[in-house]
């Protein structure tokens, strides 16, 4: 390391976030650390002066996505509403809203990472499960407290219902990519809306129409 | 190519076969042709033979894996039922039982495929959407005649919820890769059939049940 050379905590941030950028749109097997260098505007000795290997730094870049997605998602006006299932209502109307974006930018890390690497990256793998799970346990407190109110007699599980939750936007996402846009993935949380309004026996109609 | 050498219509199969192995554990970008030919146990001058580039084959694999899934859902037994809308609660009941197995092996060629490659390469992304709607649109053929028999008037479209269902089996496969089992997936095809149920409004019990 040359002595003229300082090492921020701000240089860390910015090549996590370029991992958002680049793994989201070439996915992560086809990510160089040359190409977040890149992206980042930073040296490969500032990379691995932070992350041990591209192994390293994508453990931390899922840790990453899971606190700038919950930063978003905790100051989501969604939390507002009174009721639990509004609550819940309003989340997916939220994850409905965010679609309003070009491909790469609405789809998911974490579900991309581990797409191309569960079989072969343990490390990796986990630090994405942490990601999903944690999200979905987000969701799963509204939804306990909604299923207490308002059907305490269903026999469906808050957990699996909101583990279901993400593994549509997950394969949305997959869909969305395959047909270039994000209509497609529109319609897909159309039927998730659907179904929780099924569940809950009680058809709300969606916050922005 | 040497005079001695013969590349046949199998060696090709073999190749593509190998993909199906490969590519679903490794992921695409990781995958190296020389992976592709140690499975198939061919040289690289039969895949070069027979394909141009790895780019090319990715888009045979594509077609291969409709082909064979093509003729694996053909020969299910769901078929059988006289009312549309048993093939399908059957068609799901399918795709549920076909979990049982280990991650690499039941999860989607084309859906990981396009995960990695829709920002970078048209032709593979294009490849997996015809995979992945041509099969949707083989079950949103029974879910038609369902609608119009049990659910005229219902506002939902048949080829959007069977683009739906894909969805949620993509989503569902993502979270077996990050929990690294099946059980998550299982209880996803739960809530898709409980949630075409309702549509229908139709209870049905599953067929191993």
């Amino acid at each position: 390391m040359a002595a003229t050379t300082t090492y921020t905590s701000d240089s860390r941030t910015r090549l996590l976030d370029a991992a958002l950028k680049v793994i989201r749109a070439k996915g992560y097997s086809a990510t160089r650390v040359e190409d977040i260098c890149e992206a980042a505007g930073l040296s490969k000795g500032s990379f691995f002066h932070h992350f041990t290997s591209k192994q390293h730094f994508a453990v931390e870049a899922a840790a990453h996505w899971s606190s700038v997605t919950g930063s978003l998602f905790a100051a989501a006006p969604y939390h507002d509403h009174a009721d639990p299932l509004d609550r819940v209502l309003g989340y997916l109307d939220f994850r409905r809203a965010i679609l309003c974006r070009e491909v790469p930018e609405f789809t998911c890390l974490v579900g991309t990472m581990v797409q191309e690497t569960y079989d072969t990256c343990p490390a990796i793998r986990e630090a994405c499960e942490r990601s999903i799970s944690g999200h979905a346990a987000e969701v799963a407190k509204d939804l306990e407290l909604a299923k207490r109110l308002h059907a305490p007699d269903a026999t469906w599980m808050a957990e699996s219902l909101a583990l279901y939750t993400q593994a549509v936007l997950q394969g949305a996402f997959i869909l969305a990519k395959a047909r270039n846009g994000s209509r497609v993935a529109e319609d897909c949380l159309d039927h998730l809306r659907r179904y929780v309004e099924m569940l809950f026996h009680h058809p709300h109609p969606r916050s922005d129409s």
